[in-house]
């Protein structure tokens, strides 16, 4: 079928890509002609505005949105005179579900239907398809069955689950409608904040095994300093990358998240390219925010945020009182790096 | 080859299915005759103690102890008197490190070999094959290299890690050598540690979902509740069954342990043959001593562990002490369950 | 000075009955006629309603408000009719701050100042003084300072800051101006969130020592649970009233909520008149959110929140789903509690 | 009573000026020649080493040792061959509880009676005095009593405990005979402990006071950057020293540790002198070492430590690999810190 898409990211290219290896007729619109011109090669409708956009969809309309979260309030604010009722529109990016809730409830005045789609996938989406979290009316859904379906990974060579029987449904295809406006978003929410505690363990795991070896360095012996009671139990040197693929087979631990670190690891065991300041998107924050509200304890899930912002130097000023207050009960100077 | 295991609970039974299959000898024993002769209508040499198990086996000699950790002392004892130099001792269990390397010691005065192996894959390690972690001096872990290799999966239709090429590595069939005497089941250790931490992550991720819809019940308004500011934004009643099915496909949190828990939910959705108190076996605990022995930040890994306590009650005196103290200052009076 | 005060529970009440002490000509209302009754009698003006007190306060009129924090909209909804340009409201309970922001906009159209005003000290506040953490224009908090310092405890015999001199600032003795709307209740709410980890933090404390002597019990050998190496290490019963006791003098952690922890537990080491199901009022939630959202780590705050939660049970469906996972990847059964 | 002391740091230099004062006959030793000379001219004896210190200490000797944790071993063995059958070693440093059962043991066999002390205070207890958790033979406490009573505190002007009445118990005077072998430096652990966490709670509700006006900052709009959905709620510029020293009267908040805190503050509200990178002496490490042992949920106390091991650096590989995850799965770049 028909889509516009607009935001050419990314995401957004890769999924026009795979709709239109499946055979759907794609609009595409980025402020950024370029990305248009490279879609409109490969066979997409290139348009040069919003506008133009909706002009060359034919009616009822369905305008798939992936943009950044502080976007998506202009580009729904610049689509909504060029359409009309029974149009769709999607916001597929990584939006606030409360937002999705704002905005259907704005746009049901003109008759337009709102869909929100959380997106999971990254880069590796248009091989292996996005897994889709929708939330939105039943009707402008299954409208757009045949859109989800194909930019799903389908069935693929994962194991049925046990129990599940008969014609798949679409979970067991990789997308779900998950319940009224905003259900999309919020699912795919709690995803990421999943996603930052599982990524959070592993790295944690592995920085224990890369401090296996410090029996082997000599220890400090003042007040200052925990003494290490038995350095001979802290002698080893672990191969992460060796690890991280052995766990890949057989193991509790194994997932997709783990295969990727097999990845960088044996590409580079001490990741000397990355210098870990680490970017939360916004999605940590909400899901933390969810669990305070709904009164539902989330001690790892939040944890994981922290730590992020704590990667990025936002804990420094508390370290800093520690200190002082070190200092001024304890007469405690701090030790100096090296 | 030949091998002799010792302990055929869950575990040990499996193994020498999985084996035998693969053809080797296997030698059993167990404090249960039953399981002794179950396996020996299946083909393995039964044994009616220790001694009758290291008679029945051809020196140099090799055995493997599947046994709770609580138990390997004493297994170790009973077997030292009946071996002799250049046999091997395997702990396959999930055994603290720190024992492997007193282990060790204690054996090799006596000229017997001491491996440690770290053992994932739970019940369906029979079918899968079990992720191997291995500790001990290289010529003693040379030599059960097929039992090792028959045990692990093999490369299996995972996809090998980009940038490896080759012959595989015994890392990608599920089997590693990790270093001396105990480096087996440290990583194991640290398995199991991250492990919990996985398990929590999702826990708490579809408890938030559970929420989701709390918004609907009636809020209470006196000054010991927090009152839920927006009630429209937790209207969800999220399907948990299918939200883990579709994570499967495409998700970034795609892993083995979302696949049991759909299963889980797609058995029950309400989980309610569970009452929710959670064991844990030593392994998450020595994870987090070692965090903290080797200075290193482990804070979801611990918050998993001290979730497990609480899930056994382990915090109600200090929650009552948190009770007293609001008394206390500010004569706040318990709010009852209802 | 005059001033109205709506709202006469446990703080209302004894904020009045301190005011009065000294000298200030206090008039109240409450949904509650009782309350107001017995106010009456000490000397405070009884009003049967917010118009009624309204009418009997001289304009420029001082309105207090001590209300749940879900009270306070329609508190202020119903003072507006009988308010005229240059009265105040002032807000002392625990509302959130944003609301604060939002009430000063709505009563700034029609000239009627508002000040937020965070109040610190419990039952204890008559006789000790209130912490003030105070909120809005600058000019309508000179207005009220002899009722702020009037509540505030004082200079006291606490020893003053090494480095202050001169006249004791309005912080010496125990109220201070913040900042613009919001402020106050903004200085509060972490206040509350600091407290709450306070007091998590004793209450972990003790429970440790509280479990000192666990190393007496039969230990379980089984591969569920984790074994205890070192028995002999856990051989203490601890009398936790006097170890409160001897903290409070000279200790590192001698604190207000320590000497009410020392009260409640030379009443019963116990604690068996509490359940443990801990309540929390909003404020903790909040100053969490607002870590989140400004990027601030905040692992201890947090996890005093989630404490309070798990205490109240909100935890059990995530423990039910650890145990789902370890049944289907491990066959292991919950223990039960015997 | 006669008294040796071992060890002229900080805290045992002013220990022995505190028991002089208090009329003690001190005979002082310290590796550092200076340290024993100064306290000589103030009324010490001093001693050249251990066997000297011996030497003129009348039989039976008490001798008190204030030393690193890392070096009580050699000092106890260097002292056993010069003392004798019930004289009495008390370890008043900030040893592992675990050792003072071992030192105990052994030192039993040639009668000698070992004492474990944990001495809180700091640089103030020489003015204050100093709380004492003891742990060891009732008799050899005993002896011990005027010694104890002369470094604590005593009752000072600090209200009574609600309900104590009578002549007042050793706890409130300042210390307290906690239990046997042990019991004294396991309650001091556990202050400790307890300690890490309410100075980081004071530190994580600063830090988020302090970063209150972060709305008034230039918002970043791109998909790796969380958005401040309203930045009108974060545009506050709060003075922390007078907010420390506003809570140290009336509020619930009030303790010696803040105190502290607002002396730092007052001298420099930005903390520039200090670095943040925080030590820890190993007790905050036991205590949750004890915790996981006997499994007591501790995620404050925990949480405390692993930020200061944070503080300096150890997360930075954990923070690495999240980076290297994010590359991998979704292509994004680590943002660079202006």
């Amino acid at each position: 079928m028909q889509l516009g898409m607009i935001g050419l990211g990314r995401m957004g290219a890769n999924m026009v890509q795979r709709l239109m290896a499946a055979g759907h007729d794609c609009v595409v619109f980025d402020t950024n002609p370029e990305t248009v011109q490279a879609l409109a090669k490969e066979g997409a409708t290139g348009a040069d505005n919003i506008q133009d956009l909706c002009a060359k969809l034919t009616p009822p309309r369905s305008v798939w949105i992936m943009v950044p979260a502080a976007v998506v309030d202009k580009v729904i604010a610049d689509l909504r005179p060029h359409l009309q009722a029974d149009d769709t529109i999607i916001d597929g990016g990584n939006s606030n579900y409360q937002e999705d809730i704002r905005h259907q409830k704005a746009l049901r005045d003109i008759g337009v239907h709102f869909l929100d789609c959380g997106t999971s996938g990254g880069v590796w989406g248009r091989e292996r398809g996005y897994c889709l979290m929708i939330g939105g009316d039943t009707d402008a859904v299954q409208r757009l069955d045949s859109i989800f379906k194909d930019l799903a990974p389908g069935m693929g060579d994962i194991e049925r689950t046990a129990g599940r029987s008969g014609e798949p449904t679409p979970a067991e295809q990789g997308y779900l409608h998950c319940g009224p406006s905003g259900a999309g978003h919020f699912v795919k929410m709690v995803h990421n904040g999943i996603e930052y505690a599982l990524m959070a363990s592993y790295a944690e795991g592995m920085n224990i095994l890369r401090h296996a070896g410090i029996g082997r360095e000599d220890q400090t012996i003042d007040a200052e300093t925990a003494p290490l009671a038995n350095p001979e139990h802290y002698q080893y040197d672990i191969n992460l990358a060796d690890v991280a693929e052995v766990w890949r087979r057989g193991s509790v631990v194994a997932s997709w998240l783990l295969d990727l670190t097999a990845i960088a690891l044996h590409e580079d065991n001490e990741l000397d390219t990355y210098g870990g300041r680490v970017s939360d998107s916004g999605e940590g924050r909400w899901t933390c925010q969810a669990a305070i509200e709904t009164g539902t304890p989330a001690p790892l899930l939040t944890a994981a945020l922290y730590e992020r912002f704590s990667s990025r130097g936002e804990a420094d000023f508390a370290n800093k009182i520690l200190s002082a207050m070190r200092y001024q009960f304890g007469g405690h100077h701090e030790k100096s790096e090296s």
